[in-house]
């Protein structure tokens, strides 16, 4: 399999069998994530967000880092030159001199596979519009995997805002590969997009619910979202709606034992604190395995594995 | 003594003992600090700057560097995920995934400790409300004793706003550990707090007075530092009081050979451009010791000295 | 030559040796420009961009990781020290304690040769107010030559904004100590500023012009520069320049087959993107030879060259 100088862009570009190789490769990684190592000795990552997005520009630092390569870039909401009026395909042609591959964080759908078109270096996409954030969807199959075992058989749950949050559409493109039941529960206002609940509902079994009751003790993973206020034009719903996807300990007596419960975070209180300490709780897990998976994602695109 | 995995919080938090052993390793970096070393490869500190302090920040990463370590981190006012409403101990058990060590500022006094409980990783508080900074009394006390070589039996003065100013509330705490005479030299406005005034008086002697006048000539170290008009409702006490403050040539007249001056930086006019070229001036040494200080708390915190 | 320790500040400091003598080095650099080395292992470049130019200074990062070294810095409009009213002097000799070079970027004509004055450390002009900018003319001199073979000899357009663009006033220098013929093309209102026309006329042929008409056929290397709104009050007469300094295939028809077209970035719609694939867009290359540059002058100053 081939992934020397190949784009990241969207979930969607790749097979089964190649994730299931990225999700090996990043298992290899955990070693080396808890100490260091030299396998991309004097490469360069540019990280350009011209949205802001700390964790993920961290992670993606942090991740070359460790591999022993150097970072740089930028997370202005516009860079310099950008301001002057320059456009995304120069910007480009530009910072693709400075590093041997960029990541790319950016508001407009569609950005990434421009830029991937622009560049003589490879690409992966950090999150781009409402669209896709294929990283995120990766790194959600390896913690379920690293949970599970297996991501084959399992019953799970996005829940949330399905319609603007990106991780949910790229996750369920990527969980559509796997022989998984997936609930979508979500209140109307923010259903999953049709054109990923088609391409989804062609291959997998899909049940769309607006609440979590009666379904929560079948469930093995329950992927929890924020709920943006500002989605909302009647406060008086919105504050409806977010009580009716929030997680305590209460709602959890009747669920299964070994159920893992995740969350791209940030959270506000969709998941209250005191569900930190039950053993379903793996938020803060995703978190490492986000650090490895873009370990694994970036050494086989500059094909320093095996 | 122990202090791998130890968070730096407040200075209260050590003894004299483990004080005199943290000064002693600092000396020990000064040759790696005028080359580089590799005693940290592969480690990663992350700056997590709440609060814009460009010049701590500068100084964390370059020691972190000069130890052959890595750094990320950020320096926006909030970072993104916090603007999304995201907790303090919720950005650290993120943070704690991508890095070895945290060095953190934040506008909140209690920030750092709170930080560390959260944490699985140590937490350098590098400066939390207007309530400490460790790490500047530390390099403080190092520059004191690389300058008289020791520090028992001086007499230091502090002088200027000792209300809000962080680092000489950390400062006091410090020198009150040791064997000297304190002279708390500010406006009544600015006088030193209560808590801090009566934790220092009940170990030394410590002498309040509103003006420099009469008191110069007995001083070996003079700790100027900024007074700031937004502490002022009335413009012409500000006026009155920022004058009684200065240091220029002609007030040096009458002063000890070896007095030495120091400031944390950065001054606005409480000492005059002249007093640079006097053998006094010891505030851009400071700068220096900040980086030997900062290596030597790394490396102790990591288990990486000797 | 020597070249350790010495600041980069205007392009009229060097000679044409020592000129011709970077240009050489930068020849050397190329090799490890693509891979990587460690000439500079251990030694820090701190960036203070005081005006956001993030790919100036991604640039000079690129270059010091490139050589084995490390950077800090800050790109905010203002760094917090200098908010609270530190000094320029008093930053770089903060600074100057965190970094063995600095790369200043400042709005205000002249700072780059105050910190010079006042620091230990070699400083590098990234670009001060519309002055100068000499590490852009040294990489522009660089292109030409890598491009032509020689710089002797070649007609030499310089055109759009050459009041307030600092890069074309450094590059007018520069060129100026070869036997070029110079050919100033722009609009009344943004013509060359007259100490640097006056200099440049003493020592070789200029040529000034309103339009590229007729002239076109005989030049060798057009280097275009933007062309802002804001330098006009009369909208009707800056949509009739935009119009006149705009470069598409049509404009090349009758020109000479190895015409070189240069800019130094950002372009807003002064050249067409129909003339990238053409065989004489350069300005992309530009970038790379940019970092090629930047590594000479570092390794140079260092003193870690040959």
């Amino acid at each position: 399999m081939e992934f020397k100088r190949r784009d990241i862009i969207s979930i969607k570009d790749f097979t089964r069998k190649e994730i299931d190789y990225i999700l090996e490769t990043a298992e290899t990684m955990e070693p080396l994530a808890k100490t260091s190592s030299n396998i991309l000795h004097g490469k360069m990552l540019a990280t350009l967000f011209f949205e802001p997005s700390t964790r993920t520009r961290l992670s993606f630092e942090a991740a070359m880092h460790k591999l022993g390569g150097s970072a740089i870039g930028f997370a202005e909401p516009g860079m310099a030159s950008v301001k002057k009026g320059e456009n995304l395909a120069d910007t480009i042609r530009v910072v693709e001199n400075y590093a041997d591959i960029i990541a790319l964080r950016h508001p407009l759908e569609g950005a990434a596979r421009l830029a991937a078109e622009f560049a003589q270096i490879p690409i992966i996409n950090a999150g781009s519009g409402a669209e896709e954030h294929p990283t995120q969807a990766l790194l959600d199959l390896y913690t379920i995997l690293k949970e599970k075992d297996q991501i084959d058989g399992l019953n799970i749950a996005l829940t949330g805002d399905l319609r603007y949050g990106r991780t949910v559409h790229s996750l369920a493109y990527a969980l559509s590969l796997y022989d998984v039941k997936l609930h979508l529960i979500s209140p109307e206002l923010l259903q999953m997009r049709r054109e990923v609940l088609d391409t989804v509902k062609a291959k997998i079994q899909v049940v769309e619910k607006k609440g979590l009751d009666g379904i929560l003790s079948e469930i093995d993973v329950l992927y929890m979202t924020r709920i943006q206020k500002e989605r909302f034009a009647d406060m008086a719903e919105y504050a409806k709606v977010k009580g009716a996807y929030k997680i305590d300990c209460n709602v959890l007596n009747n669920v299964k034992k070994d159920l893992v419960i995740m969350h791209p975070l940030p959270r506000i209180d969709e998941i209250a604190n005191e569900v930190d300490a039950t053993p379903h709780a793996r938020y803060f897990q995703q978190v490492w395995n986000g650090i490895v998976m873009r370990m694994a994602l970036l050494a086989l695109i500059m094909g320093a594995t095996g």
